[in-house]
């Protein structure tokens, strides 16, 4: 298995929590993106700018598995490995909780490329992981 | 297969969008979660009532086909169906866009319930389900 | 003073709401842009197609007094009335719990419209008000 | 005039950006909550161990100016001033991105407090004051 090849720390917002007190599942989807966002910075391509070139990066599958739920003042760290696969970038999406390093979600997300409305064979990906 | 056993027709707010002009990843999982609150406010349970209670309703695992993207206007619909498995109730989510039928978002969320900080075995669901 | 001249009904989705149980209090600016988008199409022009045309609508300032809270199973009206001042268009948006008619927040929305860059005159708004 | 006693520095996040390429207006309310929660925890205090405790902190007036909008990759920072005004804390809240120090947002929230679902006369704010 490939090592993390890139991690974000973040805090929780309380506006994130709901009624049951913890971190709402829909905002855990919100955190993933964010890190692969600054992943993507990291490599020196914005997800911004790749929008306004006309190449669209699209989620086209994601799993998650919620394993133990963040609270508020929770420090946590998204840490990413990738996979190329066909048409597809695969990012394994790990999150911790800082204090005690335990596992709170494991995330498989599929990204596909559309260039010019037309679905890419993942040359983008290619340069992105160079 | 079980027919769909419960439907809620929605329509895409603006806010709802990100920089790409579609409904973001992250909206649709809010989309679903008020589709089974409201599923199980028909069964006449209440999410939050429940969670006042210490009946902690929570989605352990999720998996989302995004299949075609919503847009500002549109109008859909959220479909469930539902399964018992063991401690967890699924739900099978489809997401339709109205003007032409078309699926938007395919989904299975697996559910799980604590009952006084301990994993129930779901008689919860079992009722509900009745 | 002017009545109302557009209302819209919404319902208080769960994820709204946060660890104090009540609909956070960001999400009413969200129910109020929506409520704005609303009115907008109700005119015959659409946020996101006048956006594509470059005719930015955006909110220079807001003020929200917020009177009660909207809680979970709250369905709730946004009535929204309007005045024209300069380059500005001012929305007087009030929202009220459907089951008692209690006002729950009122708020009031300046929004000025830049056309090519430049913030513009305010003809659009003449010409929504027609 | 007071100066500023307390400062976050956040980044945007993609997913708080719409369809017009900029951070959505009611996502800078969020941004103030969170700093002012930062804010508490920094003179002790925790938002959500109040609401456990039944000290309920709310906005009750807010007024916001946007003075330029922050877009993606920009990284800004939160100031807070504050004042005591009979049952009220009132903050002042004014964001500045970091590149060139351009205020983006200027702002005043009034917070109250119920105590046992009483209005306090702010006896709490005096705590933290000091």
């Amino acid at each position: 298995m490939q090592d993390y090849i890139f991690e974000i720390q973040l805090k929780v917002r309380d506006y994130e929590l709901d009624l049951q007190g913890v971190v709402n599942n829909a905002v855990y989807q919100s955190y993933l993106e964010h890190a692969r966002h600054e992943y993507l910075l990291s490599t020196g391509f914005s997800f911004a700018e790749l929008t306004q070139q006309g190449i669209i990066l699209m989620v086209s599958r994601i799993e998650m598995d919620f394993k133990n739920p963040l609270v508020s003042r929770d420090e946590f760290v998204v840490k990413i490995r990738t996979e190329r696969q066909g048409v597809k970038m695969i990012f394994f999406q790990d999150i911790y909780r800082l204090e005690d390093n335990v596992l709170c979600l494991k995330a498989k997300v599929d990204a596909i490329a559309k260039v010019n409305n037309k679905l890419s064979r993942g040359e983008i990906f290619d340069t992105i992981l160079q």
